[in-house]
């Protein structure tokens, strides 16, 4: 599947294994045809596996109807957790000003590790009842919120990459971290827990989150940045995955400048702190200069488009220029970046990601041309794994790659207000109502790793 | 209300008498006054109505809980009915081709009855589930169909403007009326039938709706303009309502002008065929120059400001310059545009509207400040009511206006993905989240006229 199409199988068999990998993809089918090919398979696995005698071969067969159809679960780059009850709060208001009057405040309440375990709980709920499979998570600065944020994933089935935000400067004495110092071991014993809670990383990653150079001195930026230069190993040659905010509003932008003169631009300042690696997910780049795109293009970063956000909060109303890091192989996923944006939902997400492009075009001259349902379809989904590191193992339904994908229901019985399903309606037809039209009432079930986390 | 600030009442006494207006609303009391205040307007009522008998005077008494609360119904007043099951097709096409390929073979369709009661039915049901208590809608070019419609909302409770599309030109032979005798004949079959339908105007009202100059010959227009001025009466001092495309894209304009050389803009066009009066609602008006707003506030039109399709199909992405509207006094509301736009929801329109307003505010370097809540609340309630001639009887919760409301209910355990109400909230933060992250899961009941149309 390439950025610009989407391929759409009918009829076809697709069986996912125990483990959560999908096993089979044969399409043009009959459904006669069906049992058939299941009794082959098994045949074919009982002479193979001898010795694995305790492998659960049960099957469980569903057949779809005509308005059912998978596709691969939404990947979401970048999400405030502990912003999950202040969504849509302090519109209009500029971005540091937004920080300061409604986020940090309402973040600093993730002191206490039970309003965490409540709020984690609806956030992670919420996420997964609407089709987000994968989660880049920034926590609030708190070591133990955050090991809660990667209980609740891990309880619930989430796929996620889970970061203690790293902040010990620019913030009110209520909400910071001590010092660099404190910042750094809190960092660590976060990590340590995600790990130990997961060690194989079937579901859960630790992200290093540096909130963004402004609220970061520099022994916290070469810290963090030490811990990614010393996480990289044989099972993880690129090291740890790191996320921050990037070139996101001007008055970000100056800021950051006036308190790093020595860098010439963002690009610099993150790359000599260590902290710009093909596992670094660049939340914004709403600005970005061809000279920027060629660095950023080269270290092999991707890039988190929160396109709701970007033309609400923050005040800068730049949409990022999506078509340039396309052109360019940058990878890019999508961010409902809920919190600073109003929506929770990746379907608006996209819907505003056409907006946005098309606000770019315009505002480029035409240069940089609009994007496409199936352009803003991939970014949702493989563009998002492959920002996330995890393009080997999710974002397409393929052979070999585990089972992360939603069924989507667009029975126009069911409630909601998709656009109706007429009965001349292709399978392409009915996917773009869906995409453009459909909330999380059209999405039935979902699942990561084969295991149903919401029907 | 002035549009630039919301009332909040909290601990109010709000009564709505039989013939579904509002008779009291008195604020900052406590519940247990409530019965005597009851037992108080009683007896006054029966030593006014002695001769009253019939009058039913039963009370039914709602206490609501700290998360409900009632805001005024939405007003849409821009609609196209039969676009219901096309919503979010052809993204991307530019509006001409947008006509062409998706829409006029969609609403070809609605030349059968069977199939425009089938439609009408779901998208007035959906409409009102969405809290759409006024919606103008455009009809098919089709009469039968259209007088369908009217019978649907009369039916469902729905108020709403009605009118038959007129498009004598510039659209296939398989989708346009034969001549403008014709056009013109079933518009006066459709506008007796909707009188017949609601004589006193209680709930619908007939609007004279050429599609756009494009799809009209003069002849055609003229008809029309000649309807509007003779249904002028003492009643409709400035007669029927009037609906149409105007400035809304490139395209659309430069062939507007090719088609009639002898006028210098759209607005000296539609003036001239009668069709510019107090009682016209121009759905989008992107493009307007200083020259053209003077001359449309003289005029008295009102604006159908449809965001979420300016952003969209059409190619254009020109937000309208609704701050330089509310400057001039020119009223203005929201219209999903419901088809053209991908979304059926106001309140997807009031955030699309903060967007699109940000974005004027760029391009217009920074002369045409964005929007805010409170405004863009009021384009959706009171805004809407006076682009619809309705600012007498709708649009606020006063003490004389026919009770068209919304019951909000925030309530955590509810279904959906609003944002969680927390302990500390006021009114205006649950307020603001129900605006920013609610959907129709959020609207508990509708009322139109008193009567409960969703609940
Ligand atoms: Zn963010
Ligand atoms: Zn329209």
């Amino acid at each position: 599947m390439s950025s610009r199409e989407i391929e759409i199988l009918e009829n076809t068999l697709l069986v996912v294994a125990d483990n959560g990998q999908i096993e089979v993809v044969k399409p043009r089918i009959g459904r006669g045809e069906v049992p058939a090919l299941l009794q082959a398979r098994r045949k074919t696995r009982s002479q193979h596996d001898d010795d694995d005698t305790e492998r659960d071969d049960s099957v469980v067969v569903h057949y779809l109807e005509r308005t059912q159809f998978f596709i691969p679960g939404f990947v979401d780059t970048h999400n405030h957790a502990p912003q999950w009850a202040m969504r849509g709060l302090g519109q209009g208001l500029h971005i540091l000003d937004w920080l300061d009057r409604v986020t940090f405040p309402h973040e600093a309440r993730f002191a206490d590790p039970a309003h965490a375990r409540r709020v984690y709980a609806r956030c992670v709920a919420g996420f997964l009842q609407q089709g987000v499979t994968t989660a880049a998570y920034y926590g609030s600065r708190h070591a133990a919120a955050t090991d809660v944020l990667a209980d609740v994933c891990l309880a619930r089935g989430q796929r996620a990459l889970v970061g203690k935000c790293n902040m010990d400067r620019n913030a009110p004495d209520t909400y910071r971290d001590a010092d660099a110092a404190e910042s750094l071991r809190d960092t660590e014993a976060c990590l340590a827990h995600v790990r130990a809670l997961d060690p194989e990383r079937r579901l859960l990653q630790y992200v290093l989150t540096p909130r963004f150079a402004i609220t970061c001195t520099p022994a916290l930026l070469r810290g963090l940045g030490d811990i990614a230069a010393r996480s990289k190993s044989e099972e993880q040659p690129e090291g740890l995955a790191i996320q921050t905010h990037f070139n996101e509003a001007e008055q970000e932008m100056t800021s950051t400048c006036s308190l790093f003169p020595e860098f010439r631009d963002e690009v610099e300042l993150y790359a000599h702190f260590g902290l710009l690696t093909p596992r670094t997910i660049l939340a914004h780049c709403c600005y970005a200069t061809d000279d920027e795109l060629d660095r950023l293009g080269a270290l092999g970063c991707g890039v988190a488009h929160c396109p709701v956000s970007n033309m609400t909060v923050g005040g800068g109303f730049m949409a990022a220029p999506v078509r340039a890091f396309l052109d360019r192989g940058i990878p890019v996923g999508l961010g409902t970046d809920s919190g600073g944006g109003f929506s929770s939902s990746m379907l608006d997400a996209m819907r505003q990601a056409l907006v946005a492009s098309n606000a770019r075009e315009v505002q480029s001259g035409g240069e940089l041309k609009g994007l496409t349902i199936p352009e803003v379809f991939h970014l949702a989904t493989l563009g998002g794994a492959r920002v996330c590191g995890l393009q080997g193992k999710v974002g397409t339904l393929e052979v070999g790659k585990e089972f992360d994908a939603l069924l989507v229901n667009a029975d126009p019985q069911r409630p909601g207000v998709m656009t109706m399903v007429e009965d001349e309606d292709s399978l392409a037809t009915i996917f773009e109502k869906f995409v453009m039209t459909g909330d999380d009432r059209s999405i039935e079930r979902v699942y990561v790793r084969g295991r149903l986390v919401k029907s």
